[in-house]
């Protein structure tokens, strides 16, 4: 098994929940060091929201010391103002990143289904069910979010696009 | 004439170029303060441009102390992930905004044409043209992107949607 010191940051985006998951990986397996759901005000400007969220995520990080990000990436599908207004926050997280001199890997929803499951059409629930699986750990009263931004990470600890 | 105070920072955001026109407005009309076209190095990765744009801003901000931001807001049209790039980028100004407390206004091109020219139709250069006169500036080796920021910061100006 290929070992890695890396700490890896997923990232689900969004402006309403933001889901984190913090994982390494070590000879016994993908190993979840901590996962949160982020909110922001709703009644805030868009602004003062994207700069709530960004306190946060900086905490995080100044706590949990990621070396690697690892986000999901939308595409425009149903609402472009949504996708726009999700790929805004990618931008402040994507500059956050930066400040803190950690690379950010892109992996799009197939791309994480695919990886994980085999194929494209998983559920959510077959992702959650599987997710808990690979990280051993019970149902909690996780958010999907949380769940989201561990796939992503694990997506990123199994693709071994890191040295 | 209403009299404001204000001082507008007009962006056309972008990660080739991103256009900034600091401006005023007073007895005499609007005036413009300063203007500059952004470039980052093409050969960095996404979240290394973010951050040395953000660095450039952050000085403009510092010196020419905008108290308002006003900023093109683009929808998909043909290229999806060049669209997707460019609300990166803003997502990375409006993160900005919030740290110096600037409130983001948001115009789309339509809305900039609309309200410079009367109607939606103008072209580049009709537009260039006109915020030429506007400001009483003359032609100098100005970017395209700097008459784009200049003129949402027009449009800002004339909506008079502040105090």
């Amino acid at each position: 098994m290929k070992i890695t010191n890396q700490r890896v940051m997923g990232i689900d985006p969004g402006y309403d929940r933001l889901g984190i998951a913090i994982m390494e990986k070590d000879p016994r397996g993908e190993k979840l060091i901590f996962s949160t759901c982020l909110t922001s005000d709703k009644k805030a400007d868009f602004s003062q929201r994207l700069w709530q969220l960004g306190k946060e995520i900086e905490k995080i990080i100044k706590k949990h010391r990621p070396t690697v990000v690892a986000m999901e990436k939308l595409f425009v599908t149903v609402n472009q103002k949504t996708a726009m207004a999700v790929a805004e926050v990618r931008g402040m997280i994507i500059y956050l990143s930066a400040k803190y001199q950690l690379a950010v890997n892109d992996f799009s929803p197939l791309e994480i289904k695919s990886c994980l499951t085999g194929y494209g059409q998983a559920d959510k629930k077959q992702m959650i069910s599987l997710v808990e699986k690979i990280l051993k750990i019970k149902t909690k009263k996780k958010f999907d979010d949380e769940y989201d931004a561990m796939a992503v990470a694990l997506t990123y600890l199994a693709k071994g696009n890191w040295r």
